[in-house]
């Protein structure tokens, strides 16, 4: 159990310590020495103790232009130890086991509180963020220079400070490689078929695209009780893969030739999905979900990521006549310090299944690796151990 | 009552009456005598008592192309009292005082027995439906001329047939000019508020287009305890008249020039609407509703109809990230045979408003009256009464 033992605390001093630091658009992290300053109010630095590599690592990494930004400090799926609390800390102490969140949760602002709604108003969450809240960053160098942060995170570092907003304290009882998962990919997917979704025992459910995330799609679906979960992907080797999270059915949308993907799915349930999730990222295949999920109540989930100008474009007469609804989940519509737990708990009850996300594990001066693979589209999951396995 | 009374009944016979034919698009309605054929099985003749005109009969009176179509029977919303039964009709008989409606309620398929649509499948709703289900029409002349239907009902007539799916019986106490509103165009705004969006108490609701729709929609939307409903027009008399139903505050889009109107609901409302709904039409002012309704919670449902090839443009990004939802409603989400008779109720019992709906009463000879003040835009609802008043 991580929390049990014993980690360096340097309480208000600067901690010197290693992390791979993002130097050119594309180009292999480099392992570097980073002064980390100690928390201020409101913050904790945590003790990374291993992080996970999400596709949203790669696309920042691969981005010249802004919200590009280099030299920085990627990775936001993690798990961590507190090793120091800033003023104004009351929610966590040194030693507490927590994953950090890309999505504020403040606990206390008309959203927070509300049961319908993750979006945090009192501090909005901003994917182009390039420092904390403050505009400013607790990395720097030897040289003086400044290392932005990334998704007000950057776990790709042994040490990392972060807003409490941003922090999730969990059971410690969860092993660290199964925890990080929670920390983005898998509480998303599975979030979006059981927050934003809310999907009903008996359903039909389709999913578009079988990465990560469109797995804990179907790992969320399997768990609400659906009994068909159709995946679609390029791939057909994801459908062996597949079959362990829950997929049922599977088509290749390559082989859709002579008539789209939505109609080969309103054929096979005839007259289309109760669920659709997009978790590709494209517009077009968002509007695709979008006409095969089912009249009168097929709900369409998008978690896909497109360009910043891609859109979505709807028929009015459909959107009015068929009485769908689209909607969009981020960080699966969980709210971070209230849901997550209850996942960590699911996942102890051995009902929610996180180990077969976890394809692969390097040690940290090995992480160009983990890109290699996720590129490559070898891993799902690839598990970075800060300290050497 | 209306169902008191003793009507004429012709059972298994034609019956030679006058109808209001609409004979070439955008021109007078001409009273003529046509033939109503008996009831085919599973279907009812009913005597209309009174209708209204709502501006879907306006629509497609003016369109010359498909599904234009004349000679034709308009009207849809309606009272009537039924005076024949075709073949294995169970559920209604001579005498029923009844409001016939243009979307299908089986009440045995998959979606009519569900709570979640009122979509049914096994007779799917056609706007362009010309005839009745059997491709006849029931409407002949002396002349040997066939008059094609509309919206399965054709209620400018003395009488019409209509199948059993396209009828609600309902409580006889509700006067029939009370009645037909009931029929679609304010069940469809109070749905909407009531069923499709679910609007919560203490809530704030923009409605785009204060026509009797939209005003229905404020109807529905007081009924459900919303503390501010916000009215958008390019008419400013609008305003008062909206008062009587709800609306509490007041925008004419007309004179948002140095900023859209999405703009002006995001500061009035500190962030967005809960609900928003669009009666008006137009593809364009559905994404301005969809913009101004709140992040994380806020649903827009679309209510009007625009061109057959018009498009909504969402940016996929906001859709993923702003989880608000887009629906559209139909009949208002209202399931015809179980829900119309609820609202009948509360119009009993004195919630629901429908008075201040019925501006303008006319005889039938009068009809083309109705049209030119709907047109004009000077009524709400003008009942247009086949008896003389």
């Amino acid at each position: 159990m991580a929390s049990t033992k014993q980690y360096f605390c340097a309480a208000g001093k600067p901690i010197r310590c290693k992390a791979a630091v993002a130097r050119k658009a594309g180009e292999p992290l480099v392992i570097e020495e980073v002064i980390v300053a100690p928390p201020k109010a409101h913050e904790v630095r945590l003790k990374i103790i291993c992080t996970s590599l999400c596709h949203t690592d790669i696309t920042l990494w691969k981005l010249k232009e802004f919200p590009g930004c280099f030299p920085r400090i990627l990775g936001h799926e993690a798990f961590g130890v507190v090793e120091s609390v800033g003023e104004d800390v009351d929610e966590l102490k040194e030693g507490d086991s927590v994953v950090p969140i890309f999505l504020p949760d403040c606990m206390d602002c008309v959203h927070c509180k509300s049961k319908k709604s993750n979006l945090c108003s009192k501090f909005p969450f901003q994917a182009s963020q390039l420092l904390h809240r403050d505009d400013t960053s607790r990395f720097t160098n030897a040289e003086g220079e400044t290392l932005h942060h990334f998704l007000y995170i950057s776990s790709f570092s042994e040490y990392t400070v972060v807003d409490v907003v941003n922090v999730t304290k969990i059971d410690p009882e969860i092993p660290p490689n199964r925890a990080c998962l929670l920390s983005c990919g898998v509480s998303t997917g599975v979030g979006a078929a059981w927050k934003t979704a809310n999907v009903e025992p008996g359903s039909t459910v389709v999913i578009f695209g079988l990465g990560s995330i469109g797995l804990a799609v179907a790992e969320g679906a399997r768990l609400c009780g659906a009994t068909r979960i159709i995946g679609v992907d390029i791939n057909s080797n994801k459908f062996e893969i597949g079959k362990q999270f829950g997929i049922t059915e599977f088509v290749n949308s390559k082989s859709c030739v002579d008539k789209p993907i939505s109609q080969v799915i309103i054929e096979m349930t005839d007259g289309g999905a109760d669920y659709c999730f997009e978790c590709v990222g494209l517009a077009t295949l968002m509007q695709e979900a979008f006409t095969c999920c089912r009249k009168g109540w097929g709900k369409t989930v998008v978690l896909g990521v497109d360009e910043p100008d891609a859109h979505l474009n709807l028929n009015s007469f459909e959107v009015l006549q068929s009485q769908k609804t689209l909607t969009g989940a981020l960080f699966g519509g969980l709210k971070p310090k209230s849901d997550v737990p209850i996942l960590v708990k699911r996942y102890l009850d051995k009902e929610l299944q996180l180990n077969k996300f976890v394809t692969h594990e390097v040690n940290f001066e090995d992480i160009n690796k983990a890109f290699d693979l996720l590129i490559q589209g070898k891993s799902l999951r690839c598990v970075i151990w800060m300290d050497k396995l």
